[in-house]
């Protein structure tokens, strides 16, 4: 299948059992902007909270955090931003489009195809000048340079200002993290790929801090656990590789920084980053905010600014990962079916509940069935159409398990049990539901 | 005890503990921005879940959404937010300040309070103009008008705008409802009272979508609901009220609203409104979009716009509720105490783990304890400082139940567990805390 298919049908099932739409679909849209929908906000809420519980629950050496996103500006001037996060843009003059001057082919203006490689150096492109990514907004009733504030590019910079305060009131000290989930924006020129680059994303970001000397081991075990916490969500391994930011690459904080990459339809893309981020982002923040930034091991008398290993995860790009993988196309009960196998631990609904027909009392005992499992798992009541589409419905949703209630039921009180992936159905009493699907759920 | 000093004694505590600092602190702050520490973000997701399962798991007529910040600008000429989210603003020509003419004194410039009330007319105010409450920024590398966006200042526009694709994706039908939770900003002229009033929030909003004709019993059903939820979180009842809008209070959209109003130090306010906001919003969209937004019945062919009840809690006042709810001071074994009385539910941490003294091998056995709960709880280890201090220090974060491990313990594998609010401390066996505390906590 080709790749521009897949992400096209993708886009399309999402839409259609409501994992994802268009922002402002009813007046057009707006540019790489995408709100989730009843199964999206469920899916994203699950990955959020495994990685949560991964960093924050199980571990007693990382704290959560919830930074806000509006900042002091002068953050943004200590870490760098306001100075250094820009792109290179390009008018083209002929037809007055704007592009990224790093990603044309040749110099030349993309909507101008028929032009020669030989010509490009008649191309009728401006100079490129540096456009800064961060959007602009003024907090006060008066627009002028004192009230400029930013949206936050990056959730990083509200750890690293909170890192005295957490640490004290946690009674923490090096090695140990913090961790946020939030939102981030950036002002991108070329968006693109579904949810893969938007202009408003959300991340996932955990901040170790460590004394220098011990950064390069710390390294290497969050490089470690975080590629084994994707394997563990049941992305298929063979599609996950590393890789390492040669001396060019590295960002201007950066000693060393390994990408996570995903073989997505468009090809191998990076949505996780380990970055070794030293003492840079401390050290400017000393210097611009005045403020000593260092720990002090009272008992040894000790003092160091720690040196931060980042490990920066993408929740949309991780949910379109997630998404892209599950995705396959089959032919089972001699029909074509799509399929999301999701891993049950991360599908938005646990189980379909079904009556066989819509008759011989077959819906009220559905809904009872219904009514017990919802006060432990998210739970779908389907009596519309076929079975087959209803079972076809949650196949596409991702739904490990379909409960069907039908002529035996009435009588002897189980249910079929459908496995989504097998197929196999299985005559389970109806009482024993929630002993069966938990057992089945934690996998 | 006075009112300022109630709040002051919070905002100390809320640092100390972790609950929440001042965004940027170590830049001087921004204006009534806040940052979620380790303990107010743990106490903010325990309100967040338990509002979300109460509308979404535990019910099958209410959806999930989580649409973005950005929104197509024309959203906010359809809901009458480009227009009419203004305030009055004045200047005064003596001091240069800036101020919100519904709330000078008698006209006055509160910079000058000696003036007299009978000299007003000769103070120096500009007349007042209008300002918008939106924070305005710009998408794409040009700043022009065409490229204007606003930070979404209520989340609910997003769930109008989805509500037909979240309607068929999840196969609901009227009556049905859309729960969201998401930051809105707003740029407030005189924010204040810690974040009872700032300019990025996070909102918690229900819409539901009802036949017209059947919406004024929905909205009893919902205002009733609401305030139940409320006391099921442990809110004194005493300080709750509903305050039923005037017809002149009422906002351009409202056909009906109450508040449901708590008392809070600086006074009886609002942190949950439930309005009927009729068609209003929808036919607004469908004029600015020219979309149908009906909802067709295929059985019966009927179509009409649905009404909307709207359930509006703001997350930040909850967890301002909440905290000064449960704050107290008491004097116990005779001394004085600062006490967080969280119901268990909500609270950041569930236990306190702490080894008597550091040694006799104490420490090794509460670690080892502390491990096995941390799986199931959010769990504290402390072993600095008297136990006495150790108890204080949970108590000021709300911990409800404090383990001990002491010389006892080494013989007979008990432990003592002290309840936060009783004081009592029980003998527990090591191997049954588990069971004891899911019991405890679930209350």
């Amino acid at each position: 299948m080709p790749d521009t298919q897949l992400m096209d049908k993708l886009v399309s099932l999402a839409k259609r059992r409501g994992f994802i739409f268009q922002s402002s679909e009813i007046y057009g849209g707006v540019g790489s902007v995408w709100d989730y929908g009843p199964l999206g906000v469920e899916l994203k809420k699950n990955l959020k909270e495994r990685w949560w519980r991964s960093m924050v629950y199980e571990r007693d050496d990382i704290e959560g955090l919830d930074a806000a996103i509006l900042m002091h500006p002068r953050v943004w001037e200590a870490s760098g931003h306001v100075e250094g996060f820009t792109d290179p843009l390009v008018d083209c003059r002929t037809c007055k489009a704007r592009f990224r001057a790093d990603q044309l082919d040749q110099g030349q203006c993309p909507q101008k195809p028929s032009k020669k490689p030989g010509e490009a150096e008649q191309c009728n492109l401006t100079e490129p000048r540096m456009f800064n990514l961060m959007f602009r907004t003024f907090m006060g009733p008066v627009e002028d340079d004192a009230s400029v504030v930013y949206l936050r590019p990056e959730t990083a910079q509200g750890i690293y200002v909170n890192y005295l305060n957490v640490m004290q009131a946690a009674r923490q000290k090096p090695p140990f993290g913090i961790a946020q989930i939030g939102k981030a924006f950036r002002n991108e020129i070329t968006p693109g790929n579904f949810i893969f680059r938007t202009r408003e994303f959300e991340q996932m970001e955990m901040q170790f801090f460590v004394k220098p000397g011990e950064d390069e081991r710390w390294f290497e075990e969050w490089k470690e656990r975080r590629m084994q916490w994707h394997r563990d969500v049941g992305i298929t391994p063979d599609k996950l590789r590393f890789h390492e930011h040669a001396s060019e690459e590295l960002a201007h904080y950066a000693k060393k920084a390994f990408d996570i990459e995903y073989e997505f339809p468009f090809g191998w893309q990076e949505f996780e980053g380990i970055h070794n981020r030293t003492d840079f982002d401390l050290k400017r923040h000393m210097e611009y905010s005045g403020k000593k930034l260092e720990y002090v091991d009272t008992a040894t008398k000790e003092r160091y600014v720690p040196y931060i290993i980042e490990t920066s995860l993408g929740a949309d790009r991780l949910a379109l990962v997630v998404l892209v993988d599950a995705y396959r196309e089959e032919e089972v009960e001699g029909e074509q079916r799509v399929v999301l196998g999701l891993k049950p631990a991360i599908a938005p609904i646990k189980a379909g509940v079904f009556p066989l027909v819509k008759k011989d009392g077959m819906p009220e005992v559905a809904q009872r069935i219904c009514d017990d499992l919802r006060s432990r798992f998210p739970i779908f009541y389907d009596d519309g159409g076929s079975i087959g589409r209803r079972y076809r419905r949650q196949d596409e949703a991702g739904t490990p398990f379909g409960i069907t209630v039908d002529g035996q039921t009435l009588e002897d009180q189980t249910v079929t049990v459908r496995d989504r992936d097998s197929l196999v159905q299985e005559r389970v009493s109806a009482d024993r539901l929630v002993g069966y699907l938990e057992e089945r759920l934690t996998s």
